[in-house]
């Protein structure tokens, strides 16, 4: 049997989230995200077209280093305004029985005992339907925004991590017996006291008493996704991640990453198979290949390079400079990265030629545009070839492109075996990634350990630690980092482009 | 025409709230709070009844005093397990148009950048039907699961709660001006920079650079809730509240909290009757009186005397000591507040009669029990003799007692003007409130300060300081309160009670 293809929707509760300048496309519905009838509307449309999940990114900070303010952000709506992810989820919660979702929160700004009481609530009311995108948060705007003057730097912001996250474990897992819930009315027990621990957690960062004021839900811990570019961030992986949106430009790069993700995980106990990998993949479909080459160029008149400039945090502004001057002539000497590489390996290219990148749709790997048959053609490769386990499906248009997946795709991938007729009613978020009985951690998952065990919670844990060292080159960063990040402060590879 | 009442529904995201023992009634639902199907079945019995909201009470620690731990508390699922209140609103702000909502959440351990961005984004997916309770948080273990040793001193609370509420002041309402978002396609403007600004805000406690990453919302700010037992809690909603939950056990005290907090708003510059009062209220409501009172017999039945001790935080166990036992005689030494004050006052009542009003339905001047022409006699009365706006409802059974109001009570206040005869489609819940073009904070409220105006972001402003006293004695407690809380650690009267 093939190996079948998991699909997210990729999202952000922003009106211009990563396709930069679309919202102007006058068929696009993305104004409407402060609307609570457009989230239902999309949950309902991925429902009806059994998409695994729809995902969102989030920031908690504005792009405002590109020429030094808010203005290209704020006119391109790049990300700004941008709403929380989880009350939408909630809301799209109410309308579905099956969509997974996904949301996106830092671990470096915000409590975790307030975070692991929402998270818990809402796989309540997702009946196990949720996921949660650990992300430690790149924006200096961000640190400003929670007293803090600038960024903490990369690697330390993952060793708060390592810590946060197993406080969530404690509440998640370890707080609350199995058994601990009777119900007993007749006694007059609703739960038994001898099952509901104080977490007691302290460590350098974090001092948390519990309980844990929410009863285990379906999943305890929501499925945990990541997103990685950095060596700190596959080590975070190989211990705590069970789904990884992979970067890399080209296949030998995805499948160095995977493997070296893989790797971290068995070093931790786990097995390899114990993480899927995601790819954020553009789809363009249509009937012809011809008409859906035209709805590409189509896309493409309302592309905004500026808004990628900003949205890469740019402090080179390649956007006024001619196009046919040599970036190598003009890079500032001190500038780090993707381009300065480049600058240095191929002096001629000109800065015209980096804008075409910059304000492009990254369009490497995981970009197909065709019929349905071109498309899944290309889709079974990235499967079979790469070994990727999904896609993140990026929106051109709303609702356009999800309509187009679930009409043409869709379709498509059932008839080579690809994707499954339909729901399996009821099942959690992780059972539809891990399979039927699966709703919880794996007992090797390093959280689980905390599970029907308060001895566990007594036992002081090896913290994850990660030297202030550049990533190592044996990972490659996103893709849409990459292309799309002129310059990184202080860190040499960001861990995700939200 | 007579005065209407404003009417909205009690309710916690709990199994057991406030009225203590009553999870165990076999015609109870509040087992199901862990189903999202729970909270769209009340949010739709409410609106077909046209209640103006329902009300959320909420907690970030558990009681864990009485009797040195948990034991007590997770028996009765007095308010453990507890979820938040935010996403079950977003839950039922998707089935339904015209509800109101309020959530309560506290000014002391979470981030205000956070928080502020989470009730911008409810206000827009409720379109503006959304209230925020403003508490400090007064129990222990919820300092202890926030980093803290043990709770901040009362009224120093007060003093951060002001700082916290500035700095949503300046995100609300000054982040972005009202002419700031153009959605303009054509020229490729979503919004215009130089109407969106930083915030920069440093205080004593807080340092938020902004902007404010979600766009202005209908309301903006959302209708702020308070409640007030203590002075620096009438002090502090002379600055900020808008609508009241006023404490207070005979009419008198009523009255009396009533124009206090009206000469508090007014020394804030605003108008007396700025601030909405409602008292929480009990109504048993049957086709005879006799009926009403069985129904009350049946409740007494469930209720428990341990949980509301528990609730009260209680440092002596009543329930320990036989009943016949002279209060006066077996009270600790250093025991305060309102059963040393009627120990010393009257020294013959006993412990049975302590037991009987801790663990009572807090049976008061808005406690009444009858046929919908006694109920609403007396809550005519509270309305013109007292001078209450409204009622939080209290529920013995969910959800038999919405039921039973929306059936029984609401049609005879209808036919006696008191209440409205359908919802003013689509108003917001601050217009439901204050009347119809009354959506934002009214120009003379202290946060308005900011809203189109950029060069107050600039102004330091006066902070609100409280001594460090015991409450003066012209504000009378909140009734449950006074009524269940034995004694209370390091304050002398607590802000609410949940």
């Amino acid at each position: 049997m093939p190996k079948p293809l998991v699909v997210n929707l990729f999202e952000m509760n922003c009106v211009s989230h990563i396709v930069h300048g679309l919202w102007s496309h006058p068929d696009n519905n993305r104004h409407r995200i402060n609307d609570i009838e457009y989230w239902k509307e999309l949950a309902q449309l991925l429902e009806y077209g059994t998409f695994d999940a729809v995902f969102l990114a989030d920031v908690i900070g504005a792009y405002d280093t590109f020429r030094d303010g808010l203005d290209t952000a704020v006119r391109e709506a790049m990300q700004i305004p941008r709403n929380d992810p989880f009350l939408a989820i909630a809301a799209m919660a109410a309308v579905t029985r099956n969509l997974g979702f996904g949301g996106t929160f830092s671990t470096t700004y915000e409590p975790p005992f307030g975070f692991a009481q929402r998270i818990s609530t809402l796989d309540h009311l997702t009946n196990g339907r949720l996921g949660w995108n650990i992300v430690t948060s790149y924006l200096p705007n961000a640190a400003r925004n929670f007293g803090l003057d600038d960024e903490i730097p990369h690697d330390k912001r993952f060793e708060i991590a390592d810590e946060y996250i197993d406080v969530l474990y404690k509440l998640w897992e370890g707080s609350w017996e199995d058994s601990a819930v009777l119900f007993d009315r007749e006694s007059r027990i609703y739960a038994d006291p001898a099952r509901v621990h104080y977490i007691d957690h302290a460590s350098e960062h974090y001092k948390v008493e519990g309980p844990h004021l929410t009863q285990p839900s379906r999943q305890r811990t929501p499925v945990l996704f990541q997103a990685t570019g950095s060596k700190a961030g596959a080590e975070f992986a190989g211990r705590h991640a069970e789904v990884v949106f992979t970067g890399g430009g080209t296949p030998e790069e995805v499948r160095a990453n995977i493997r070296l993700m893989k790797a971290r995980a068995v070093a931790h106990g786990r097995t390899p198979d114990s993480i899927k990998f995601l790819v954020r993949a553009a789809v363009i479909v249509g009937r012809s290949d011809l008409e859906a080459q035209k709805k590409l160029e189509g896309y493409r008149k309302y592309q905004s390079v500026e808004a990628a400039l900003a949205h890469g945090q740019s402090h080179f502004d390649f956007a006024r400079v001619p196009p046919s001057v040599k970036l190598s002539t003009i890079l500032p000497k001190d500038y780090k990265g993707h381009w300065r590489r480049l600058a240095d390996t191929a002096p001629e290219v000109t800065v015209g030629e980096a804008l075409r990148q910059i304000g492009g749709f990254n369009e490497g790997r995981y970009f197909v545009v065709g019929t349905p048959k071109t498309v899944v053609d290309e889709i079974e490769r990235w499967i079979d070839e790469d070994g990727i386990d999904g896609i993140n499906l990026l929106q051109f248009l709303t609702f356009e492109t999800a309509r187009d997946f679930i009409e043409r795709v869709i379709p498509e991938l059932r008839r080579r075996g690809r994707f499954r007729e339909s729901y399996n009613d009821g099942e959690t978020l992780r059972e539809r990634i891990f399979g039927a009985g699966h709703s919880r951690l794996p007992a090797e998952h390093y959280g689980a350990r905390y599970r029907n065990n308060p001895a566990a919670l007594k036992i002081p844990t090896q913290r994850l630690r990660f030297a202030e060292t550049p990533a190592d080159a044996s990972i490659a960063p996103l893709a849409a980092v990459a292309a799309r990040t002129p310059t990184i402060k202080r860190t040499a590879a960001p861990t995700a482009l939200p």
